[in-house]
């Protein structure tokens, strides 16, 4: 039975993970992103986690059938570009090739959001359904669309439903921009806002408990804790960023009137169906067919999503085709 | 050689087209859609326009090959539900059934928006591209989306792009809900706000202007004569209202990246090419991938262009689909 490999290049951690032909993940494993170095160093930690993943599932990496990835930038032809989350990776680097020299498979590379979100289509939460969302809620907001069984990538930047606008000269983003579902909703724009207010004399246990988690980031689990334990100003930012979420994912929904919308990334995965069912609820008043909301499922696949999603750039799916345009529309129910 | 009629139902107008197969037009009539007497009045009217613009062409109706119809309201089986611009029609009423009778070709009828759209894609501003929005300013803000050469509907309800949120908790749309592009560009909404500042004390010479052109609305006319004029109220309502379609289509921009927008409807096609570049300059700002914005056109086929777009309903196009889908992409550059 042929196996394939998957790794999901993130801001922090690149995930691997070795997929046989139905799928089933055979071998994982899970290393730091470097945060020095360059793109050369980032390739060779890919190459190491892609190693220990097949020595987890007991193959050799050269019989893998192929090497999906996911990544963060502007991805073409093999090569990243301007991948903001990583070190020193403003220009382009040939990551395809750079793999496939020092891994032996030939490697295909897909954005880092689409891929996570043809996971999810195929054998996750959206199998039930032939179009979809996916909204990938992490340290930014990013998006995913499949209409009628294929992904849409428009002119290779579809599904940035984080920047789309909820509030014309709003909250400054991340990005640069003002008033983005991001600015609002995003770990990074929160984190941002919270430090600011605590300068200002806000209380929250969020600092704290980061501190004593050794976290040096405001992580989707310290997020969780001070829910868990009803923090005023983490409830109010998340309130924040649900409302963004809603009015965002429902403009999306008034445009596309897609079936469903699947919610996934660290703070979707992590706080999942009860946020899930509080962002579908700050969607309704802005729904223009509000007598049929689309169904708002919490990603099934969860941490290994990515990777998995990217593997499906390399395996072949039933039906024959490549990646998310295989699975004929509603065949899955 | 065959001829087809279409038919354009508005809220004030019907307007009705004969074309050709090469789809030039061959005869014209418009007249003022019933404020009374509900659907069936509705009806008896659209018959007495396709009448009259077959007379206009030289032709018996019932020689047509075909009659299409643009309607509001959700279409669904030749039946037409909820049109709320039109008289006592919150039922549904089997309108292909009913012109059928009266006129005697098969009637085929879909969303006015939708159609207009197809127009634009298949013979006017559209040709270029293989995946466009079209964006009609009038009354109200509709959208139609076409990618890679066909139509995306969803679930029936998509391309409300008037209908995406720019402001959360923003101001109240004609549809009752808030901050929606409509509430801030729609020539409805944007008259209940002038009549609601004039009767708080400020000026504009637009009422005055509708009163000596015998308007009872504030037309797109009235509102071209006033920014000839330099009325200042009705610039800086014209500028809020640019600022909302440019943070509305951009956010449909980032989500779906199509090459274009098509600008249509009553102020789009009265405004043209310079509210066109002062959209376009709106949108910039918000646009997550900046360096290559889409091209924002002037629907081309003008008044005629719903109408025509209802006669692709049963006029077969070069390439023998049906209505929209049948350009194959880029293929009319």
């Amino acid at each position: 039975m042929a196996s394939f490999g998957g790794i999901d290049l993130g801001g922090t951690k690149i995930q691997a993970v070795i997929v046989d032909e139905a799928k089933q993940v055979r071998g994982s494993a899970r290393g730091p992103t470097p945060t020095s170095g360059g793109p050369g160093a980032v390739a060779a930690s890919m190459a190491e986690s892609m190693r220990e993943a097949a020595a987890d599932a007991s193959i050799e990496v050269d019989a893998l059938g192929g090497i999906g990835v996911g990544s963060p930038g502007v991805v073409e032809d093999g090569s990243v570009t301007s991948a903001r989350n990583l070190p020193d990776w403003e220009g382009t680097f040939p990551l395809a090739a750079e793999l496939q020299q020092e891994l032996g498979p030939d490697v295909k590379i897909g954005n880092d959001v689409q891929v996570a979100t043809a996971a999810e289509f195929h054998l996750g939460a959206g199998r039930p359904f032939s179009s979809l969302l996916g909204v990938f809620w992490g340290t930014g907001v990013g998006g995913g669309v499949i209409l009628d069984g294929r992904p849409w990538r428009g002119r290779g930047g579809a599904g940035e439903i984080g920047h789309m606008v909820v509030a014309i000269d709003g909250a400054r983003c991340t990005c640069g921009r003002r008033g983005c579902v991001e600015a609002y909703a995003g770990r990074a724009a929160m984190e941002l806002h919270v430090r600011k207010l605590v300068d200002k004399g806000e209380h929250t246990d969020l600092l704290k408990l980061a501190k004593e988690h050794d976290r040096p980031r405001l992580t989707s689990g310290i997020w969780a804790r001070a829910l868990e334990k009803g923090d005023p100003l983490a409830e109010k930012m998340i309130e924040r960023a649900i409302g963004a979420l809603g009015a965002g994912i429902a403009s999306a929904i008034n445009l596309l009137d897609v079936e469903a919308v699947i919610l996934g990334g660290g703070l979707g995965v992590r706080l999942g169906p009860p946020v899930a069912k509080r962002i579908a609820d700050a969607m309704q008043p802005h729904l223009f067919a509000d007598s049929r909301p689309p169904h708002v499922e919490v990603a099934a696949l969860g941490d290994l999503g990515g990777a998995i999603g990217a593997s499906l750039l390399v395996a072949p799916l039933a039906g024959g085709g490549e990646g998310a345009s295989a699975r004929p529309p509603r065949a899955a129910a």
